[in-house]
C-alpha cells in the first residue's frame, strides 16, 4: 500500500489540498489549507519560502476576503494547516469563486504567484463537515 | 417550482454548464458544454457575439488542447450543446486543470476574454456517465 507521500508525489503535478465548510448557523465560511505537495514542480528560486494567498471572488464592499498563510520552506509536501472564516450568507457566497494562489516574495520584495487553483463556489452546500480535497495547480508559466 | 432559467437568473453571476466524461475503454475525454446563463453580468459590447474556449492545461506535445465553440447572441441562457473530445491516459488526465474562457472577438479581431472558471480534474473518475455541473465564471475585472 503505497504511503500518502507517494501517492501524492505519483501524481507529478503540484496540487493543495484544501477544506471548505460553509455553517448556516453562523453564516459562516471556512478555508483550511492543509498542505501543498510536489512543490518541486512549482519552478521556486532555491531557498525561497513559499505561502498560500487565497481571494473569495469577486470582493465587493469592506469585508476582508483576502487571505494568506505564513511562509514555509517547500517541502515534498509542505504542511499550512492553516483556517481562514468570513462572515457570508449562503446567496451570496453561491456566487462566488475561491482563488488559490500559491506565491512567493521575490528578491525586489514583490509578490509573485507562482501556480493557481480556482474553485467554484456555487455549489458548496451547508454542512457541519468540511470537504476536504487535492486541486491541481496550474503554473502561470502555462496560462 | 421555479423554472431553471429563473433558479439560475436568481444566481446573479455569469454561470457555464460543463459535462465531464473519461472512459477509460477508450481512453477518451469528452467535455460537453451545455449553456451559459446571465450573460448580461459579462460586461459585454453591445451586439457582440460570445463563445465558449477550453484549454486542458497544462499542454503538452502535439496532441490538441484547444476547443472553440461557435460564436452566439448571448440570452439569458444561451445554448451551445457541443461536445470536444481528447485522446488521453486518465493518469495524464489527472494532473490536467481545465480553464473555460468565455471569449468575444474585439473590434480590431482579436479574442477577448470576458470570464473565465478553471476546473481542477484531479478527481476525475472514469465513467459511462457525464457529471454535468454549474461553475461560477470569475468576470476578468475582478481578476
Amino acid at each position: 500500500v503505497p504511503s500518502e507521500l507517494e501517492e501524492r508525489l505519483s501524481v507529478g503535478c503540484p496540487q493543495v489540498q484544501i477544506g471548505l465548510k460553509f455553517e448556516s448557523r453562523d453564516q459562516r465560511f471556512t478555508v483550511l489549507v492543509t498542505q501543498l505537495s510536489n512543490c518541486s514542480a512549482l519552478c521556486l528560486p532555491h531557498d525561497h519560502n513559499i505561502y498560500v494567498r487565497m481571494a473569495v471572488l469577486p470582493c465587493v464592499g469592506t469585508s476582508r476576503c483576502l487571505f494568506r498563510t505564513r511562509a514555509a520552506l517547500p517541502q515534498e509536501l509542505t504542511d499550512f494547516n492553516e483556517v481562514f472564516g468570513m462572515q457570508i450568507s449562503q446567496n451570496a457566497l453561491r456566487q462566488k469563486t475561491l482563488r488559490v494562489d500559491v506565491c512567493h516574495t521575490s528578491t525586489n520584495g514583490r509578490e509573485k504567484v507562482l501556480a493557481a487553483a480556482q474553485i467554484s463556489l456555487a455549489d458548496l452546500g451547508s454542512s457541519e463537515e468540511r470537504t476536504t480535497k487535492w486541486y491541481n495547480l496550474l503554473s502561470h508559466s502555462f496560462e
